[in-house]
């Protein structure tokens, strides 16, 4: 059986889920505690990060860009990147914003405020609130960002759903988990995200859960 | 002719310009200074970016990621890829590794405290000791990982040159610009770093200068 090594709140693991579900490839998840040196992760991929997949014939692929861009290469269903050069670099140069800038500014520190400091042993687990108020005052540039793309083509890069798609998607159901979205004052987001939400290669990943940190009530709801 | 916005003390930049040596592509270079407004970054890349690139027949592509993959689709040359899909697997991971914590740990701090402070309308402008600092204590930890590699391959992803060798390199030779890289106590890194700067491709990044601010002494020395 293929296996995803994945955690529920790392919006990298997050990307191969959907990326597989897209595709319609089995695959067997472990979730894996990538901060932790009991997990293994670092045996796999020395620099310590998820999403680490391994293919039926063996193959293991390691960190987000290499397991995107190999599920792109080795599988012909529900192609993420466009044929076109013009397109395809439209849709990596904004898969690149979400993974590197969104998550330098957003997910990387939310999620370590609110999960991950409770599983080190650190002198206060509660979220700083200086870094959880940057975090509020940052979203908002983004999501205008977001929303400046959604209202001018179908999907965030072009006509068709793309990797572009796929990594916000990612980031901002990360986010959302949380509660991090200020939905309200984001009407053409919310449309993006209400339509990618509701495909089905979605329906595995917002089943899911982190143990002892519950969602915010409207996650998983179609209609939120 | 082809074009590329380009800053010299950019990592991500330096990669585009080798790429395209490698691939003995003709393009004009222009200096681009990307924090600043009036450069016009923000009307190509609204990310605010380096590299961008103009090809030929007009095709932009923009952010290091999407240029490094637009070169391998569009130009069968002396490819940077392997056929191989463990190997590009390796490669993209190692790629990722320097284009995102490297670049996050040691050269954008490095690059923003030398250079582009100098620049900025702030009340100082010379370089913060406690940033300076951090980047020479963890720079270690990052070329005792890369001799790992140097040291069990005859190139970091495998036996070829490829994008991990030249993200590597990009940001290594902007580091030993400033005279950040400690080579005497990493004889291996030293020697994998010879080998790279010693190709015709490296000649042009070499001879590229930031103005009012000259390299260390060896560092277009091929013998340092």
């Amino acid at each position: 059986m293929r296996k995803l090594y994945y955690y529920p709140l790392c919006a990298f693991s997050r990307q191969a889920l959907l990326s597989l579900e897209e595709k319609r490839l089995d695959v067997e998840v472990e979730n894996t505690r990538f901060w932790d040196r009991g997990s293994g992760v670092l045996d796999m991929n020395s620099f310590g990060r998820l999403p680490i997949l391994i293919d039926l014939n063996g193959t293991m692929v390691s960190g987000v860009l290499a397991v995107m861009e190999y599920l792109e290469e080795a599988y012909d269903q529900s192609k993420l990147l466009s044929t076109d050069f013009a397109t395809r670099a439209e849709a990596r140069r904004i898969f690149q914003w979400f993974n590197e800038d969104f998550s330098a500014d957003i997910t990387s520190p939310l999620v370590f405020e609110r999960d991950i400091k409770r599983h080190l042993s650190l002198p206060s687990s509660s979220p700083s609130s200086a870094s959880m108020r940057r975090i509020r005052d940052v979203m908002p540039v983004y999501l205008r960002q977001l929303e400046w793309f959604a209202e001018r083509r179908n999907w965030l890069a072009g006509n068709d759903l793309s990797l572009a798609d796929i990594a916000a998607a990612a980031h901002i159901s990360t986010v959302d988990y949380l509660g991090g979205v200020p939905w309200s004052a984001f009407p053409i987001a919310k449309e993006w995200y209400s339509r990618i939400k509701s495909r089905p290669s979605f329906k595995r990943l917002l089943a899911d859960r982190v143990p002892s940190l519950p969602p915010v009530s409207y996650y998983a709801l179609l209609d939120f």
